[in-house]
């Protein structure tokens, strides 16, 4: 399956004592490959969304393979695995070259913004989410 | 069972333009309640530890069930689920009061320091964990 | 001058590659230390204020003297240096028991939420600031 | 003169519960320009040198003018505007369009690692980085 991917360079920021990327931070690359897939099927701003409803994370499980450092180029993928009526669920890895840094699975929901409850994922959006998940299968 | 626990303030370098606390924070509220159950049991510097050994963590799981706010004073909370020879799982909540904000499994590797590679825990280090476990449940 | 003073310890989240607390998370802490300087002054979430007003940084300028570590337990100072119609000058300290870690000014402006344009500091603020400051000082 | 600029997009972890970018976080957007301008001159990881040097930030004052918000697509500027033995400063902006967000200057000092100390900047470094600044004038 094709995946969405971007570059992600890492600065002095991203890092630890450790000498390596502080494995929270890696939650951050993720979230932006997040919104840049978003943003390549029209959406902006995912996080503050439109109708009173906005994109927030549900829960996430996230395995550490090896450390990313300073300076590396890394590539965050995403790609939307299960979608239901609230929610949809995304693979997310970081990697550098052919070595797998981390691997994410990443429970996104809609909710209401005035209470948090969860709220149906607007028709376009599901739409445009899968529209482009088949263009981009039928690509490879 | 009894549980480490130590208080943390939101402050505005932890919320995010939803208004609440940024979903990925809550880890680094996670490691300080790490941090500190290791101190209390004498080891200080977990990260960056003696005999070319340290502890990383080697994956996680989070479920996010509320959001917290600025100025929140929050409780996280760590105890020891599980030990192996070379990693140990810890489960961890952030509360405010009676709510359970967020909860999560974390399951932290000793590596050697040279290579990353999983490293047997050093006996005392394990003994003085569970000795504290062990004291911690019998005053419960 | 007596000065407004809270304690902060350095978690691997704050330091970076270089072994070393990251030199921008040291404006974090001073911003814990001014939030808890106004706490004790009665004002919470001086950041999100009543009244459509709001308190941010204007301008700020920083010497770093030598590098906290991993661990540390640092402090952290504030004390009000100048006041205007619309802001007030902070000193802040990072200090390592009698080490400067580093020093700084900073100019926080009570603006509009809406507009973000300067505001006057309502009078209470300002009075409550000046009192407790006289105060600190009688004592010293 | 001609300066270096390097495109910065603000994500949810920029950003802070006013709704804006956390004003401390400009100051990472400006260490990124910095290392991207190294490296345009052939240095990477500016931060952890060779021969035992490193660039560490020495001093700052930055002046906000206007908030960036989530989503913005943000310019980060850097120019050498003096240079010493063991120290050069640059100026730095962070802009949107033709509205500057912030203004800085940073004193960045070439140190040893092992104490810290003041070091001369190495020759080469110093001719790569002033040829490459005649050029960008000279284009202009």
């Amino acid at each position: 399956m094709h995946q969405f991917a971007m570059p992600v360079r890492v600065y002095v920021e991203d890092t630890d004592a450790g000498g390596i990327v502080y494995y929270v931070n890696y939650l951050k690359y993720m979230e932006r490959a997040r919104t840049e897939w978003f943003r390549e099927r029209g959406y902006e701003k995912p996080a503050m969304f439109r109708d009173n409803l906005m994109f927030v994370v549900h829960s996430l499980n996230i395995s550490y393979r090896r450390p990313a450092r300073l300076d590396d180029l890394l590539e965050v993928t995403a790609a939307v695995v299960r979608t239901g009526r609230t929610y949809f669920e995304m693979d997310q890895q970081v990697v550098r070259g052919d070595e797998r840094i981390c691997v994410a699975r990443v429970k996104v929901a809609c909710v209401s913004r005035d209470d948090m409850k969860p709220a149906a994922i607007p028709d376009d959006v599901r739409a445009a989410a899968l529209a482009a998940d088949r263009q981009e299968r039928s690509v490879v």
